[in-house]
């Protein structure tokens, strides 16, 4: 076995309205800030121990479906890498 | 003036209780996942137009310490890329 660590990177679909990534862009405009558009995403990092990095991702990858991401509104992406 | 985005990446520095993380292990070990830890981040895509990547750096920079980031209790960094 070995350590990884698997990043889930959980963001809306595109289309989806996301009130806090407005509110947060309207907040840097009030202080001046000059920016186009504003995001915002959920990361989780999370340490397993895994045979190999598929197996990592794959574990990974049922995590967000099956509780971190919600398939109707978020997309997710994962990347894994070996923990030292 | 070019295109970039910068993303900023919000996480809570290691001692700081984080219990809406902690409550996301738990229910992925409900769900009989296995993990040895998790953590949350928050991250910012911004869209801005800057004299340079350095420029664009600077500008997030200052988002992040004076909204985004809260210094005494997370740390952030910042990584900037030009927007096609």
């Amino acid at each position: 076995m070995t350590a990884y660590t698997a990043t889930v990177t959980v963001r809306l679909k595109s289309g989806v309205l996301d009130p806090e990534a407005e509110t947060t862009r309207r907040a840097l405009e009030r202080l001046e800030f000059d920016l186009d558009a504003l995001r915002a995403a959920d990361v989780f990092e999370i340490d397993l121990e895994a045979d190999s990095s598929d197996d990592a991702e794959r574990r990974a990858r049922e995590m967000a479906e099956r509780l971190l991401a919600n398939p109707t509104i978020h997309d997710y992406e994962i990347a894994v890498r070996e923990r030292e």
